[in-house]
């Protein structure tokens, strides 16, 4: 018998390659899920590129591959509650990854009916984990994923610090030196929700002690992972639409389907990349690593490299011979920002970077140009909006376009 | 027909008197509720020391001494979000005061149940008041009752700002100044739950250009105010037991039973206070001058004077000759803390502080004195729990013995 680990929603973008990473290294995972991003597939008349199976086949796929039993429950983290505490007493995980979120800031944007969903699942999501953990006494680490678009998409002139951020400031004894919660900056209803997460991590741990890892991940990029690759019926999902497809998604298939890279806005705007190879990486070395009982919430960023998205789009063009093309910016941000994070923490702890610059071709020939036959072109740009009746105020920002940057 | 002002949560401590106060300036109020506080007394089997009446008769009154009218609307802001916004529609408020909140932090702690009541209905009304403004288009100015617990109840050796702090950071070019949100340091996850309002509202502010004014209350003491001592059947409810009861209320209670006066800890907790009439001219304050459309939150600490708890016994003890005792504290703070506030955005708007020195002796005679033949000597001191089961790790902290302050 392995350790054990949940993973919460083990059925999605990140969470099903983890699912599989932390297996394959012996744990014995329990994956958690209540299709949420399934469902929201059926609800925006999409669907991912690759074509998943369901997860109840892949883990038995898995099995028949490996021999590794991975164990699934049906659980809405947001509502099931007691099923949570329960499982917690059961299981005693060592450690508890947690993906269970809404996790697309456009989809977060596009009604009243989706920030409100958003905020209501994600918040109440984390706070039911954090109570079930301190009520069941269960002495158990867990690792958030978070977002690098908790710190907003400017900097101060230097290197966004891992979470913390050390001032100077003005008192009656003259100045002092403290460290303080990076000042958050979200850009999104969902951003937003992961600032709300920070406040409440800061919390619990600070009251009941609770072990807990923030992992401020960039914009993940690639569909696979070792294991995913080992069959295709293990294959990872693969999000192109408006809403869920991040920028680079769609330009990969834009390059495929003979339509130009759209840029919305200058392609100034500089974002935090990190490969999903990467990025399993990165959790299995969080729960490797746990913080000390007495330690504050250790945050990491979870990012390799940032570019813009022109840089981007060039890079994709030089490979596939694509041609770009510009579109007002339905966001409200600055046209040009300066990006760049501090990310010793997983660095030292033994990650290696794979740079876009040397993996992208993967996706383009095996993702991309391998299922372009199964794109929905009507769902190749999205329609949220930023700002509701109120983007009058804002001129050119209610454009009927995103991106999911 | 005067302006239309809504008043959520206005069958409530504060609510009741802002809607009789709003009235009597001449505004045509929406008083919104739910019951969930009438409903609370039910599940801890306690009441309000003073008779108070139903929310119908209440109103009913009023108009029979006054004239004027109040509608009253059942909603449960955390969730019937459709009829928030038809009524943003068809009465377009000129501001919208939210007291729609859970609020007191010994009972966000008496278990997970209500950790997660707390969460849920505070951050989800918020959101939904914030998103039916942005979807219904009304421009209207939210004044919302936040806590001086949002910023801990430590200083860095300086009056706590209002709102925001003046920092400098070392960047690559040299030391920079910047403006910050205050770094918040939240006691309870009732507290957390008005620090997440805070990052809502920040981030609607920003995106959005709601208008919001964040009161930082105090602790509110006193009772009544002008228009709530006109008649008897408009009193206001008064707490005493160890959950929403202050720990004023419960002293000024043991005053009058023959009951030494509780206090947990070495009493050097200060803390911040303000007059119930005050609070309602506060409100005035905030509505009467509302920030521009392009103004970042307002914040204002909505405090007059800063007293530590044996000074407050002492200063009971002084009117009414009780004992002083001394117990362990439930709560994970500072045996003693220095703490004091700016305030001069509402001094500077014309509020007249009203003392504890001056204004106690009324609250002792009229109210605890009065009304103590209906006191349930079961409900005087609490039992929640600041910390779980990992309460063990902290010396002492684990006394079932709360206090309301």
């Amino acid at each position: 018998m392995g350790k054990c680990i949940w993973v919460l929603g083990a059925d999605g973008f990140c969470g099903w390659p983890s699912t599989l990473h932390l297996s394959n290294l012996g744990y014995d995972v329990v994956a958690i899920d209540n299709f949420a991003r399934r469902n929201i597939d059926v609800e925006l008349g999409c669907q991912s590129l690759t074509p998943i199976e369901p997860l109840e086949k892949r883990i038995k796929v898995w099995e028949e591959l490996t021999g590794k039993e991975i164990r699934f429950e049906y659980i809405d983290i947001s509502e099931h509650y007691h099923r949570i505490l329960s499982l917690l007493k059961e299981t005693k995980p060592e450690a508890i990854v947690h993906f269970a979120e809404m996790r697309a800031a456009p989809y977060s944007m596009k009604s009243s009916f989706h920030k409100r969903y958003t905020v209501d699942n994600n918040v109440n999501a984390t706070n039911n984990i954090l109570c079930a953990i301190v009520e069941s006494g269960v002495d158990t680490h867990l690792v958030h994923l978070g977002t690098t678009g908790y710190y907003g998409y400017g900097t101060a002139g230097m290197a966004i610090p891992e979470g913390y951020l050390p001032v100077k400031v003005d008192t009656d004894e003259g100045e002092k030196k403290l460290e303080i919660i990076y000042p958050p900056n979200p850009g999104s209803v969902y951003h937003m929700t992961k600032v709300m997460d920070a406040m409440a991590f800061s919390y619990f741990n600070k009251n009941d002690k609770i072990r807990i890892t923030d992992l401020h991940q960039g914009i993940v990029w690639g569909c696979q992972t070792r294991e995913t690759m080992m069959d295709e019926r293990l294959i990872n999902r693969f999000d192109y639409e408006g809403d869920f497809g991040t920028v680079l998604n769609r330009f990969l298939i834009q390059s495929q389907i003979d339509h130009p890279l759209t840029i919305h806005g200058t392609g100034g705007q500089t974002r935090a990349f990190i490969n999903l190879q990467n990025t399993v990486e990165c959790v299995q070395l969080a729960i490797e690593n746990p913080p000390e009982s007495n330690e504050r919430v250790r945050v990491l960023n979870q990012t390799t490299e940032c570019m813009n998205i022109l840089e981007l789009a060039n890079l994709i063009s030089e490979k596939t011979g694509a041609e770009i093309r510009f579109y007002k910016n339905p966001r409200n941000e600055d046209d040009y920002n300066d990006l760049k994070f501090e990310n010793d923490g997983l660095l030292n702890l033994g990650l290696q970077p794979i740079t876009l610059d040397e993996g992208l071709l993967f996706d383009i020939m095996e993702i991309a140009n391998k299922y372009k036959y199964r794109v929905d072109m009507d769902k190749v740009i999205c329609t949220s909006l930023w700002n509701g009746s109120k983007s009058v105020d804002r001129e050119g920002s209610n454009i009927p376009q995103g991106n999911g940057v």
